[in-house]
């Protein structure tokens, strides 16, 4: 991914969904397999003062976009979020990190059900965490690619 | 519960976490062991013109502070939510909306665990439903009353 490219994509990811950009995500690192995002602890407290659940839900939601646009030919596949489930550990009580990497072997893989297939399920697991590095929620995340229909 | 007290009930619930009132969640319907809430479409479109999961999970998540607030002890319990599994099963494309109710029965068991443990889990099944009655997701929430401590 080019320096240009990639700094087109971060835009997107932090400014292409308004709901998204209003809870002030960061992209702060991206490459091919992946990412590590940022979510803001201060524009997203809730009224006890912890982050609220929501903001966690989409810090835990966006690397599918991350990963999907930095590693998959994005001419060719899009994704679908399927299922997302996310369990709350700990009160989050800073910013809060997650990072996700699909290898390249993963990558080929689903790639190519995609386009036996027309689509293929895909999913990984990650970890917020907050400025202490402790884990402050873990999520299972679903997608599926799907082809774009020739026209 | 009064209309005055609803009507500052429903003001917390839609302006009170500035996340959540930057979705424009509205509370229509609040009653003990009831609520019907509704998500805006416009304000939460994604990229490709649908609902964002983000907004999505906030419908899904609110009733547990909305049934909390206009059926237990608000001086003697609070709630947490402890996990949350969301299926997105068809693209949201309307306002979407979500009704939870909790028996009288269930309450009472709720409440009666949470005084003998200083703490209870609880648990319900919701569907998200588009202008034409259509389910777009279906969500599992698990949440958990607390006693506070007394001082």
């Amino acid at each position: 991914m080019s320096e240009e490219m990639k700094a087109k994509t971060i835009e997107a990811l932090e400014n292409g969904i308004p709901f998204v950009q209003r809870s002030g995500i960061k992209v702060l690192e991206l490459e091919r397999g992946y990412c590590k995002l940022m979510m803001p602890y201060e524009p997203n407290i809730n009224h006890v003062g912890m982050m609220y659940a929501g903001a966690l839900f989409t810090l835990a939601e966006i690397p599918g976009g991350a990963i999907f646009v930095s590693t998959f030919d994005n001419a060719k596949f899009f994704p679908i979020v399927r299922n997302l489930e996310i369990k709350f550990v700990k009160p989050a009580m800073t910013d809060i990190t997650v990072e996700v990497r699909l290898s390249e072997e993963d990558a080929v893989e689903i790639a190519a059900r995609a386009e036996a297939d027309g689509k293929a399920n895909y999913e990984w697991d990650c970890e917020l965490k907050n400025a202490d590095g402790e884990v402050v929620s873990v999520a299972t995340c679903k997608y599926q690619m799907r082809v774009f229909q020739k026209k």
